[in-house]
């Protein structure tokens, strides 16, 4: 198995995940290659990410007016292609939690569990009116915590 | 030739172009067919479009902000399957200038000018308000004339 | 209501769907005018009819070598914005069944069974190795009919 | 300026950088936040580095049918907000050459040459039969290496 930088123990890694939505990969998600584009990849992350974060109630009204939490980066890691037609389980994490953004990392695995995708991506919480970032409130912190 | 209900003649329709962008088949466009995905043909739709419009000076300070053109519908007719690497020429006019809204027509050729695509689309007049179809000023119409 | 070409009776078109796929709008799907962008409703129909013609058994093994069934045009008709968030059924159904080709139709509406996206557009079943029209065998016609 | 981990001295990076894609930002490529959604870097970093490598003959043919050179990982930083019809420019480098991979490396400015991405990927030159990694051929890492 490949090295990845972002994770130490893949398995004591792994197993940290619960949260995850399911990927119908799509026919427009391939390529000329047969198989799914690495564009694709970021496609899924974000759909997963933003499941996650409503999951967590960021999207409640009240707390998105004053703040939001943006991408600052993102990578990810191709371990094993994927086809059309295969169903992608996209599992999202939140690894670390600072005072004014926090690291989400990405596990994609197919029906028999083997890796395919990992990833991972800091955010970063900015004022909606300045676009600066500021520290998240406690309540923020704890959803992220669940 | 196929015929396709919006061209009645088509060495008439296709003399009527002349604004155009060019485009770059991008790698990520391709499906594992091949070929460049079918959706990918409204992207460029799309591209094209709103490079007609700027070229017009639709978003020009001082209009945008009563009344924006929407799209209302949108087909497209593949008559020859597009590569990876081609360039094509997407073809822009306005065919027919109504009330509330207009249509514009849509030609692709690749670089031996063959015809690759053709499309058609109504773009309705909105007022950034209301949401309701409203009357194109005749500065609107006038820029949609040249 | 608006007018649709390839809709005479409404009540009477809806009324003959019946197969289905749900859809999640991603955020990567909207655009800055905070709905989700036009080029979308072509990602979502192709997905429909791919499962759609999944589940009609045209991508078993047997049947694939011979003949493939290629979009010959696409259109769409934008009843209704769509927003991020929503929940999506696509439907999807075949009109007509001719020799070489058949038609699709496309319905997508909200969790109101409000009217938000209508299509249809025509695939042409073309011979593997020529590239050609050939046609449907009356095993891909009873898959259709069904 | 936000430090990042494959950049150690940034002007210097930055002047290691020749070639360039132009980047016209499409419509629906933004997203509901109004800026170009995060997705869209590596479609654009994408079509840089394809525009690359067939500049450095790596398309031509011969080399093709032996080995292939796949996406490995990717990363991107952003680092300023990009709008719709701002113009880029996304430069691509070869930052180091190994037996049997590459890294490339991404840059993208907007007109007033303010950094908006930075990014990384590492590709690997695979087998195209046994789908393995194979070391590159000297006339590879030669085409690599201008």
């Amino acid at each position: 198995m490949r090295s990845v930088s972002y994770i130490e123990d893949m398995q004591q890694w792994r197993s940290e995940f619960s949260f995850y939505i399911p990927v119908n990969i799509r026919f427009s998600e391939t390529d000329m290659f047969g198989h799914v584009n690495n564009v694709s990849a970021f496609i899924y992350f974000e759909e997963a990410r933003v499941e996650f974060l409503k999951e967590a109630g960021f999207f409640d009204s009240g707390e998105k007016n004053e703040s939001i939490p943006i991408v600052a980066d993102l990578q990810c890691d191709y371990h094993k292609q994927i086809y059309f037609d295969e169903k992608l389980k996209l599992y999202v994490k939140v690894n670390q939690i600072g005072t004014t953004s926090f690291d989400i990392h990405y596990l994609g695995v197919n029906k028999d569990s083997e890796l395919c995708l990992t990833g991972r991506g800091r955010m970063v919480n900015l004022d909606a009116e300045s676009g600066k970032p500021v520290p998240m409130s406690e309540k923020m912190k704890a959803k992220l915590s669940v």
